[in-house]
């Protein structure tokens, strides 16, 4: 580490304590950014292939111009009328099917699906949650209680109920028959335990679980016997959502419409937003009795911002551009694969990729040692990219990278793997 | 209603549905605002007399400077290193008494609740939790059931005692004696139910249960009685905090330093940001056990927005304007209490100040219909404010107020006052 790395982590350490962790053994101090690029305060230039929150690219022109002709004007809350959240509701609820016809807006992701999460149960009088074994959603009190890959540190909330993970798609293998019969088990232990089921909710790629969004429809059986039950389908959208996976919202690679939507990360592109779209008639009861309100919620300056979000993702068709460029990511990680045999498996949809490495290909062998020794290794090479779990790379870069990009990465990828030690 | 303004009406209730809520019998459409002034679509001009959340003014410009100079350059989180958190968290506890040496970073008020509930039980161990009758500490589940002033649309949560407020401070009252006979009866009660208290949160300034401050001191035999049975003391700063009394933080007017202290709405003058400032030792279990990441809290934009406002509190002088212009506001509001009944009470500290409205002054019987006409009509005559319960009006202007911005509020008081039908 440079001394002034020292000095910032043990900085980090006097003031914020133990809770805060960084990425990569050698941490990287970042001044500036800018589309797909970051710079470090040596000048170092990395290619950014994990940020999925600057959906738009990092300090996107336009961006900064709402968010400072806005805040320039008025920053006031939805206790006065104005047109910015409106306009926000109208370009978002015009994303999605019909059947989701209002939304409420918060400031984060965990704010969105706790806020879900209490409608669901307002609106079925159930308290039973139905989340994946390795789900992340959030770290309110609620959302990090229907977490469980926080578990043991933080042990699962009264009600909530883990499932495992979609199965990897491979012959033979009925995927949507598998994971549902994991919910179904769940829905058979709750009748027993006389609790009533609220939501189903998950991360429509399962991006913690090792991202799995193939193949197409396999959740319906799952939200079938969820609703068949009593209870919702709460769409998280929080990492999928705004375009990641080459269509606006994942729920549409799933071609089930969820009862409820939520939305975060990629929504400000940085600035702090989120919100939970809803069918109706679930609001009725909460919305009449809660008293719900959130002071940052609807702001205008946030509300401008998230609109033009909206607005870049159409005007610059980052939609046709993730799907595009997502072909020829997975493509290029394929052929890697043929000389690679630590790539055991590519999964994902769009600019939203799972790439497991495995000591052997055929017994599918996690390698987490190898998987953390490729994450410093490109980060050492000028490219950032994260973890999924302790062997899913996940590979994520903003909406607007092009060809040339990701050769760079592909190349990188590939000096990084022929890098390894030999086993 | 002008026509826009109908036009708005119903679209908030065609797209956002039926929980948002609207100021007065005549909403208000606002198109800008700078300093303590506001503008609706007409041109017609406003003094906020109630807004605390752009405490350094409207649209301040060093606010706006910074977040354009910082949303321009790098957008990111706490997983990569930057000064910007450290520069926050550095001034933040500068300002706190040493005890208070960890801080971390949310996107809002009801985040930093939680987080500080969350906190409070992982240190103690135990699940019960004080919080006054009308208290208001937030919107996730956690924080609204640890609200009770929602109740009955939001039930109070497991392990929630709701105590009664302070007592108005009159001739007589002991109100620390009277305040912790209440909490020690909730001890008592947990005790019997076989519940280990974990905290007791208050909002240091009492606002949702009708603004009480006074007097100083007040507070310290509650807590007292708290921590003797193992819990912990939790300052809500998101309404008194940030200046508004007078001094830094509302739980220096009580001469008690609590162990958790949380902040939200003014800290970054209207951009999404909260914070929790922790006794270092509260912090070891929760730190390093619950993975607590929040992709927005301490981000560079947020940290850098949040340190202006810091900035511009102490180069403004805005401590001593608000307790100078404080007393002066409270001065006036005294002086038409001689000449006009229905002001009961006038209490609070510094900028944030509740007149409770009363039937007759002697009984001190409410008169919610009264603090009704009297909102709405200061609203018809250009001056916003708002209801802390319903019959305390709440006047709480941003803070660098002046004197002839409060000489114009004290004139249209007086001429609502007096437009009061008689009975």
């Amino acid at each position: 580490m440079t001394r002034s790395t020292e000095t910032l982590v043990a900085r980090r350490a006097r003031l914020l304590g133990p809770t805060y962790r960084l990425f990569y053994d050698r941490p990287v101090h970042l001044v500036r950014g800018e589309g797909v690029w970051l710079w470090d305060e040596e000048g170092t230039r990395y290619l950014d292939m994990y940020n999925n929150v600057p959906c738009v690219g990092h300090c996107h022109p336009r961006v900064v111009a709402a968010l400072t002709q806005a805040a320039s004007t008025l920053n006031t809350h939805t206790r006065y009328l104005h047109e910015a959240v409106l306009d926000l509701a109208e370009t978002l609820l015009a994303t999605m099917p019909g059947e989701l016809g209002h939304v409420l807006f918060t400031s984060s992701g965990s704010e969105a699906n706790d806020l879900a999460l209490r409608v669901a149960m307002a609106a079925t009088g159930g308290t039973g949650i139905i989340a994946t074994r390795s789900a992340y959603h959030g770290n309110s009190q609620l959302t990090a209680g229907a977490s469980p890959v926080l578990a043991p540190g933080v042990p699962p909330g009264p009600g909530v109920y883990a499932v495992p993970p979609p199965p990897a798609a491979r012959d033979g293998i009925d995927v949507g028959e598998v994971f549902a019969a994991g919910v179904r088990a769940a829905l058979g232990q709750m009748a027993q335990d006389g609790v009533k089921p609220a939501a189903i909710i998950v991360d429509d790629i399962f991006s913690s679980d090792g991202v799995f969004i193939a193949p197409r429809g396999f959740l319906g059986p799952a939200v079938e016997a969820v609703r068949a039950a009593g209870g919702v389908y709460i769409g998280d959208e929080v990492q999928p959502g705004h375009g990641r996976t080459g269509v606006m919202w994942g729920f549409q690679q799933h071609g089930v419409v969820p009862d409820l939507v939520t939305m975060g990360k990629p929504m400000g592109a940085g600035h702090p937003v989120g919100a939970m779209a809803a069918r109706p008639a679930l609001l009725e009861a909460f919305g009449r009795t809660s008293n719900y309100f959130a002071t940052f919620g609807g702001n205008t300056v946030s509300s401008a911002v998230a609109k033009v979000v909206l607005d870049v993702i159409a005007d610059e068709q980052l939609l046709a551009n993730a799907e595009a460029q997502g072909a020829y990511l997975r493509a290029g990680i394929e052929t890697l694969a043929q000389r690679h045999e630590p790539i055991g498996d590519v999964r994902g949809a769009g600019l939203f990729l799972g790439v497991a490495i495995v000591k052997d290909r055929r017994a599918r062998e996690p390698d987490p040692a190898a998987t953390a020794a490729i994450i410093n290794g490109l980060r050492e090479r000028g490219v950032l990219v994260g973890g999924a779990t302790a062997n899913v790379i996940k590979v994520r870069p903003p909406l607007p990278v092009r060809q040339d990009d990701l050769d760079i990465f592909l190349e990188t990828f590939d000096a990084t793997l022929s890098a390894l030690p030999h086993r």
